[in-house]
């Protein structure tokens, strides 16, 4: 299997390095972490272990790239000033599935447009990773990753991806319908990860204890998007939410770690696509809108300030 | 005239410096600031001129008022844990009229229930004016007074407090339906005090700029509450309040100033009454309702950090 990872952050710099160390001829891409990369590879700290990983080559973007992958993985963030087709065009072969490990909802359709003759497999990490210095990766816990073809099923090319990752230690599972697992994942990230923002930096224990009523209404409102969109979450969906969060230690989302270390935050994957559907199919997330315009108006602020 | 000002803030200084301007007896409440005022009195800088304020008698605190004052004028923040009750008690003879110069909405009842017999005249300031050291006023800009009984009615205790203001230099206006007229400011204040607090510190332009749309929603829940509570605000109010914003140079609300000084906000007061009145009312308000679970969960975080 030859994968090439796009994007040498934290995902891009974990699971690189599990799909090597599972036998694949991984190489990456790697913008703004190029030379340390380059000369000393990506060194990873995880329960899993400690090692670094060689990439088979290290280029600094697509048009490098010397013969197409069997997989090109996209693992940079979703942001509005990221072109992401841009991103991987000239390493895309005839034969080239396309994958993406990233966060947001309805974020296929861009890459859906500029290779409609591609295989898209649309992926979710649910991990704790971060990226301490470049090439240097430091997985904290979790690591689950999902997998489907978009808009749906599972093809054996996901088969052999879940395998991959199945045998460098992470549980990888396929997903008949992906986009359903995205929204599912929203119902958790719309609230807390903008809640965690606006508070000002509240841990998600602290939201839950002060506003559980208030999450449990933004949910309520992500699960109506998902089920007019034709893909209805499970009833019990909020409540697992709710209990499953009251059993983390307290937690501080990525979009408040993004925020506290001056990235730019993912707010339009997480939160604009999932009000920019809602307003599309007519289903009314009052909440969701407000806290939307509150990151914007939080956003705007962070702009005006000089960097 | 005599009349009895609790609180040396920006607002107490500022108006009691008027009304003895005016002719009035006035004495003052002052708790922190009691040294200084007493020894010096409180200093008004104003386009009004600048002059020196020295009350007929300072007090600790209500107990040692010697004669109960025609107006005991409650001019402190209203914050839950401020009992203005017990601040006035002790000062209130059987003709003493009660008169507020405070912000928010349904803040009357609390000191009607304490004194059921009394006049209570309920006012409003529109002004610019700070504390800037303990017995320092500098009023910047406006400055007008409304005021009127409460429930509704216009007294000639009322008539003769607008007179003596306007004699000091201020427009102070007679307000038959004093209630619509605090609705009318929370429509103004509702979406732009919090706003720019959740913002982390945005002007009112650049909030306009950014979420018109979402500032006239969040002042049509408010219209919607007043309505429903038997004060119908003018068909143009949001209009005309948007016309005004923008026509004001870039202004940092008061809730933001005293979040950037440390000092405590009235969240309670402006947008916690106007949420349990909706609530109340069965009015939806589910814009209004976000924006105050964010602003508890902002205090919350405040009230986490060392001091």
């Amino acid at each position: 299997m030859k994968a090439l990872i796009v994007g040498t952050g934290a995902v891009g710099g974990f699971y690189g390095a599990l799909l090597a160390r599972a036998g694949a001829e991984v190489a990456v891409v790697s913008r703004s972490d190029y030379e340390t990369v380059r000369r000393d590879g990506i060194h990873v700290r995880s329960p899993l272990g400690e090692w670094t990983f060689r990439p088979a080559a290290v280029y600094r973007n697509a048009a490098e790239v010397a013969s197409p992958p069997d997989y090109a993985i996209l693992c940079t963030k979703v942001l509005p000033h990221i072109d992401r087709p841009a991103l991987i065009r000239d390493a895309v072969g005839p034969d080239t599935a396309i994958v993406l490990i990233q966060n947001g909802v309805e974020i296929e359709d861009e890459i859906v447009e500029a290779f409609p003759d591609h295989e898209l497999i649309s992926g979710l990490a649910f991990v704790c990773v971060s990226r301490t210095a470049p090439g240097q990766v430091w997985h904290q816990a979790y690591g689950n990753l999902m997998f489907g073809d978009y808009p749906a099923g599972v093809s054996p090319r996901v088969e052999s991806l879940c395998a991959a990752f199945d045998r460098a230690g992470v549980r990888a599972r396929a997903a008949a319908d992906i986009v359903a697992a995205r929204w599912r994942k929203c119902v958790w990230n719309a609230p807390f990860n903008p809640l965690s923002v606006l508070s000002g930096g509240l841990y998600t224990s602290d939201i839950l204890q002060s506003q559980e009523a208030f999450v449990r209404t933004l949910m309520g409102e992500v699960c109506a998007i998902a089920a007019t969109t034709g893909h209805p979450l499970p009833e019990d969906v909020i409540d697992r939410n709710i209990e499953d969060t009251r059993r983390m230690p307290p937690y501080k989302t990525s979009m408040l770690l993004d925020f506290e270390a001056g990235r730019p935050m993912e707010t339009e994957a997480i939160l604009g696509n999932a009000v920019r559907a809602a307003r599309r199919e007519g289903v009314p997330v009052p909440h969701l809108e407000s806290v939307y315009a509150l990151m914007q108006l939080r956003q705007r602020q962070l702009d005006k300030r000089p960097s």
